[in-house]
């Protein structure tokens, strides 16, 4: 028997589904050397989960794979709303729009099989020279209890035995990696969380909820089919959502005893197969007919409890993220956008600690951030599945707040736009009121700004990638103004003292700068000469822009006032992954020494 | 000695530059036989012409192709117009929107190198199986004088000898091509053109331009660098465009003394290098400073006349198309634009008669179409030209009309928009008022729609991509107002009948429909029901809209309004290159009738 081989690798991702594959495209992205292992042989086919609301959208345009997504998926833009009419059938109550977050970019959801979004990701890594090692799992996890070594960023404490499966010659293959940290995203029944003994919340008191789920291309005369529908009817609830390709798909809430065997309390598939599922959604559409044109394409039953695992991370060396520490109903649709952003959340922290760039003390943020937000997810989840699985028309109130109602008024959240995340060393609240609508602890909105060189419209948040820097906005006010000028030149000089910020952590290394200057002016295109701003301010000609309209009158000119940045100007710290950090006067570069000073290491 | 090799093509293409490429990948989504090939041996790498106008880029998003060129190429939004100031060098004079027809549907001109839009062409035709056939020439071309012959579409009257270069064994080689079609894109010298003997008109009486270029990264402290710059001085006049990857392209015009040989007449590159070019653009742009900060990347002198060729065709067999027919200064950056646009044009023509579904007759539209455009470029770029090369200040006036106002005057005729065909088989001008803003023999303007099944809000121009059918958009006007409605059924049954040309020539065969109807209600979102219409007018639920602002109240809601279509409706006839061909009454289906009798095959 030969000793099993040995490595070291800086991250390593146990699970390539979409939690694994946004970290590990970040990552790549970074430069950062990883490995990603998933136990399944392929790629998601079919099925799965398919939902993609508005601030994810952003999130992959940050990462430069918006555009492929919005080509392939499919838009949803209104939602309707449907309940039982005076014969028995269900009957249109109302439309409107499915996404009410006003400052949302993309005002709509999109809808993708999970292989499709999966494709993407690998797609983007491969190209960076990373590939999902399939057919391997991990077979035990340790990490050291060396206190020396745990605290050393550059020390490797984690030691994952892997199994490769499925060799040439038939024989299972071990290797030894050592890690400096490890991911665990490998969904609901997580062999990392659980091999760490990480309880979920709400385990033993949580209501449970069955669903089934059917993929098809639909026949039918239902009027909104290619609408996001939530059904109320007589013969039970169901949520319909179209699909690319002309398909839908159905999630059916269904009963204990329709669908568990009553000697193991566990889903008995023949009691309810897609045959029946379908004649359940038929029923429930009901005077509408439906049809599946050439089959069911997918199907599922599932249990699913709303449930939140009671920490995210083993000593921040071992993280979980996704379905691995938090599951919902599938209602909101919120479970991969969920898992997703937490690994959005998660990369650049490890990025900046793996380049020596930030102290360990960053890491602990992922879980105060992300296990807030999936917290409160499943506060949210349980008001809104309450409200779906409850009877229509007489019942579907509580407490005044009607089922259309709800969906509006939590669409802050479900449209993912509305995450706070609280103060910690990276988010600093103070000076709110420079920037009225750059919520501190929130995404940067999108606006409209021109390039002052040529006039060129750009999406600030397009000038917001996830590339790993802090971006530094600085809005000068009116550049033209003799005074605002001296305040940016008064800046400038601030930032060049050697105890700044700036000074003690921006001279670029190997792995580029930490910080993008971005400058905002108020000046008119007719007027501006991007000459006259300090080079510092400039550090080429198209990271200075100005808040005016465009030339065909269409867009921008309105930053200044939607940002609720005053004429006095103000400088706006924006973290990788594009949550505003901190804001500061012009003259308040201590305060930004002070944020930084908190985590960033020189 | 072996005979030479014969074969037979449906279309040869000869030259693979803007316009043939154009053509190729046209006939290529058409699934039409071709070939083509061009004498060089790779593609072009650097400099050669740039400018693409508002109207190509429309026309690269019909093909699929808009995504990659916006990606990859610069925006020029604004022109700077610059004057000798009072201590002799150059000032600001004032800065205008660099595209002013106000239905551009991007506006603003791109700049991308040659090369770099070449291979935009090849990329899509390698997807598609074709590829050009490099280091190939003709040598001999030869139409057949057999009437009976020539006005058969299915023979191959043309005999075409092409000679490949570079083989292994070091000999060319030559085959003998027989083909139904041949176009000729090779070029202001080209072969096709000088071999039938068609002459240029203005060939000898035309006044020449000496003109050269050089393409940089500068460093510069002219703050008008990253926008299109008229530049009028007293050391002469230039031409700056700004280029992706922070390049520049400086047009600088030159006198004959400059320039040519006085033994030859000839351009001497002795006279005139890179230096001395340079040092004629840094006097011009003078007081500001301009060096390459990498050297001179590309350059050229050239020598053009204002020049259109007598005939675009030969028996509707040969044709010629971009320089080989039309030659202009760079001034108004036109060159390339109608280069592509001429074989846009001719595209689907050929498309029609090589699938039997239109008379040889449809061919000659492309001569009387295209000329009459490339002389009305002509007359337009001696116009402008003229006013560029004026003296500055005192004399930059014609007839009252200043260098900047000529600049905005023109606007529709430079971003390409204004083309207005002329009535012939495919532009019938009736009924006008009906859509009094979808001007018969014009493109169709952009606007947007909400599909009615799902509210998805679509840019028209993108439901009337360049497939090669007809499409036919039926304004019904309010479907919920029965009145409509009945209109709109009494259409469906007019649609129906036998004589009609839906009937008689919609008949879907291998190539499929040669119509595509867009069915345009203008019903609300939330009362709106796709499966109202009749059938007919919903081949796909996707080909139902209607005219009502989006969910976000962003978009939509003006189509009517500003097409000028009547609550009465309307049907528009689209040809299959985006051109209005003619309008019709909802009761007017014999006026449509007539209109496909003219030119279409059963």
């Amino acid at each position: 028997m030969f000793p099993s081989p040995q490595s070291e690798v800086d991250v390593l991702i146990i699970g390539a589904g979409p939690a694994g594959l946004m970290c590990a495209n970040a990552l790549a992205k970074a430069n950062v050397n990883l490995r990603i292992v998933d136990k399944r042989a392929a790629k998601v086919a079919a099925g799965q989960a398919d939902g993609i609301s508005p601030r994810t959208i952003e999130v992959f345009q940050s990462y430069g794979i918006g555009e492929r997504l919005l080509r392939e998926a499919c838009q949803v833009h209104v939602a309707a709303f449907y309940d039982p009419g005076p014969d028995g059938g269900i009957q249109l109550s109302s439309r409107a729009p499915d996404v009410t977050a006003p400052s949302a970019r993309y005002p709509f959801e999109l809808a993708l099989h999970q292989g499709g979004i999966e494709a993407i990701f690998l797609d983007s890594m491969k190209v960076l020279g990373v590939e999902v090692e399939r057919c391997t799992l991990p077979t035990t996890i340790e990490i050291s209890s060396d206190e020396l070594e745990l605290a050393d960023p550059t020390s490797h404490p984690i030691k994952v035995t892997l199994e490769r499966l499925e060799q040439s010659d038939g024989k299972p293959r071990e290797e030894i990696v050592r890690a400096k940290f490890v991911l665990g995203a490998d969904g609901a029944h997580s062999w990392v969380r659980k091999t760490f003994d990480i309880s979920m919340d709400g385990e033993h008191t949580g209501e449970n909820f069955i669903w089934g789920v059917l993929d098809m291309v639909p026949g039918t005369d239902f009027p909104d089919v290619r609408n996001k529908c939530l059904i109320h009817s007589n013969n039970g609830s169901c949520l319909l959502v179209p699909r690319e390709a002309d398909g839908i798909r159905i999630y059916i809430q269904l009963a204990d005893k329709d669908v568990l065997s009553p000697t193991t309390g566990r889903i008995d598939k023949d009691k309810m197969g897609p045959d029946k599922l379908l004649q359940v959604a038929q029923k429930s559409l009901s005077p509408y007919s439906l049809q599946p044109t050439n089959g069911i394409n997918w199907w599922t039953l599932y249990i699913i409890g709303q449930r939140v695992a009671s920490k995210f991370s083993v000593r921040d060396r071992v993280f979980i993220a996704g379905d691995a520490c938090h599951t919902h109903s599938p209602k909101a649709g919120q479970g991969m956008n969920a898992s997703m952003n937490d690994a959005h959340n998660l990369a650049w922290k490890l990025a900046f600690v793996v380049r020596g760039w930030a102290d360990m003390s960053l890491l602990s943020t992922y879980e105060s951030e992300r296990r807030k937000y999936a917290q409160d997810l499943i506060a949210f989840d349980k008001i809104f599945s309450t409200l779906f699985s409850g009877k229509p028309l007489t019942s579907n109130n509580i407490d005044g707040v009607s089922h259309q109602q709800a969906f509006q008024t939590f669409g802050g959240f479900t449209s993912g736009i509305g995450v706070h995340y609280g103060s910690s060393v990276i988010v600093a609240d103070t000076h709110q009121s420079l920037a009225s609508n750059l919520i501190i602890g929130e995404r940067v909105p999108p606006q409209k700004f021109l390039r002052a060189a040529d006039a060129w419209p750009f999406e600030l948040q397009d000038l917001l990638p996830s590339d790993f820097r802090y971006k530094v906005l600085v809005f000068t006010g009116n550049f033209s103004d003799c005074r605002q000028k001296e305040r940016a030149e008064s800046l400038v000089k601030d930032l060049e003292k050697p105890e700044s910020f700036l000074t003690k952590y921006g001279s670029a290394g190997s792995s580029g700068s930490r910080f993008d200057f971005i400058t905002i002016s108020k000046t008119r295109k007719e007027k501006v000469n991007y000459l006259d701003f300090p080079p510092l301010l400039r550090s080429h000609w198209s990271k200075v822009l100005i808040d005016d309209i465009d030339v065909s009158g269409a867009v921008g000119g309105k930053g200044y006032s939607y940002y609720g940045v005053s004429d006095q100007g103000a400088v706006v710290i924006v973290r990788p992954d594009g949550y505003v950090g901190t804001i500061a006067p012009l003259d308040g570069v201590t305060h930004i020494d002070d944020y930084f000073a908190s985590f960033m290491k020189a």
